[in-house]
């Protein structure tokens, strides 16, 4: 049901100054409503397609669930009739782009805690790093991975992106084994969600935490990027922009190798080098 | 109080097959914790710098304050001390990265109904866009703009960026004339905090409907970014990156002019047309 590029649109072209009419195909941004127990938990703009996974994954993200078992039904308006390890799908919502999420038992989380609406009073860097450390723990070491294989990675995650080629307009994220075999691609207008996407289906095979993967993501690698892999357990990120301040700290804190600029044969590591050997 | 930059990391370089150790610079990125009335709003991932900005152009894009007028204090642990048009600045908050914004008046909106946490049940473009259309009006016909202004604005807007250079994680926007004059740039780690701090800005300067300038900003142009460029006025939208679907909809039916990929001596212009005359 994927359908991440948007029918050819007719579009003005200016080049060395002259204008041409042509078509041109653009990526597909779509709201997609939240619901926890019926309820509006958020909105959130994404590229339709694996909307469970997007929503599974970014629930998972947040704390709201830890594990299936805690999900007793989802209600969802496409992906029709998909049974996942015994979670019931039903494709019974009328409205199209929304989905609902009901508990098999008390969320873990209060949603109030969550999307980053913090509701303590005053919050820096610091206090944000502490508060994470009661949900999260310090990734253990390993994997061993050979630095000469990440490149190949980035190259791996441009050939699957045959939208992005068309509209220039779509993230990637990619997990992969610690010797590079590709294990799940995913491609979003926005990069937290193309991350979302491949850690709900990590968690729908069962597959979390992914502890001896590497993650590849195309854009940069920010706060929420690294809170999202150090969540799902995952060793080693490496993004093809540039990490920020805080990302590089809180990769420090819970021991994750973090990879920035990786373009061509080049990349910086801002944390835990040793598991990159040779 | 700007440091866009953190002080240099001890960093590990990977080249063609060789490590080397050295210090680089990676971009500041702090949470905000917004403050409506003395109640938390929602924290925004951001670039230290012009917080001021960013949380009036912010509530400004929310549709929480239509002027300034709405305001009657700010208090804010940051830019200490600053009067601005009358309104009144206090910093004198003891926590760090918070603004807590006091209204003079009834918000306009209901913070409930903001930041995208939709309470409707079932959404999707078309509901979003007509639901703009409550809040929002047409952009009316002119400027008149020459396409071949347009390249030269992307130089101007990276000729601001030196941390940019050093890092490589900062987005831009740019506020300029209809006829190419840099009105004001602002940068931060996340690309819609630029364009509300651009906004912010002109909300401060009272120059606002932006109705006669050009935002060029240096990411893509997604739904938020048009959104929230229409609401301050802007009649021209130009992108470095992709635009999305919902943005090229969005911008047709309000009347934007909507470039994307704005690039070298190219462009492509996805909606409203007419006002690049030539």
């Amino acid at each position: 049901m994927t359908r991440p590029a948007a029918p050819g649109l007719q579009v003005r072209r200016w080049s060395a100054g002259r204008w041409t009419d042509s078509p041109d195909a653009v990526v597909t941004e779509e709201p997609l409503q939240l619901m926890l127990e019926g309820k509006p938990l958020s909105v959130v703009m994404r590229t339709p397609g694996n909307d469970l996974e997007l929503c599974l994954g970014l629930m998972f993200a947040e704390g709201i669930l830890r594990t299936l078992a805690d999900v007793s039904l989802v209600h969802i308006s496409a992906e029709a009739g998909e049974v996942e390890r015994g979670m019931r799908v039903e494709s019974d919502l009328v409205e199209s782009n929304q989905v609902d999420v009901r508990f098999a038992r008390e969320p873990r989380r209060k949603p109030e805690r969550s999307m980053l609406s913090s509701s303590a009073c005053g919050v820096c860097g610091t206090v944000l790093i502490e508060d994470l450390r009661r949900d999260l723990a310090v990734l253990p070491h390993g994997p061993e991975v050979d630095p000469s294989v990440l490149p190949g990675l980035v190259e791996i995650l441009r050939s699957g992106q045959d939208v992005f080629d068309r509209t220039g307009g779509l993230h990637a994220a990619g997990l992969f084994s610690a010797t590079g075999n590709v294990q799940c691609v995913r491609e979003d207008v926005g990069r937290h969600n193309a991350v979302d996407k491949v850690v709900g289906r990590a968690l729908l095979d069962g597959k979390l935490p992914a502890a001896s993967s590497v993650l590849v993501v195309s854009g940069r690698a920010g706060y929420e990027i690294v809170q999202k892999s150090i969540s799902a357990g995952i060793p080693v990120l490496a993004a093809v922009g540039a990490p920020s301040s805080l990302a590089v700290a809180l990769a420090r804190e819970f021991n994750q190798t973090l990879v920035g600029f990786l373009r061509g044969d080049r990349f910086n590591v801002y944390a835990a080098p040793e598991r990159l050997t040779r």
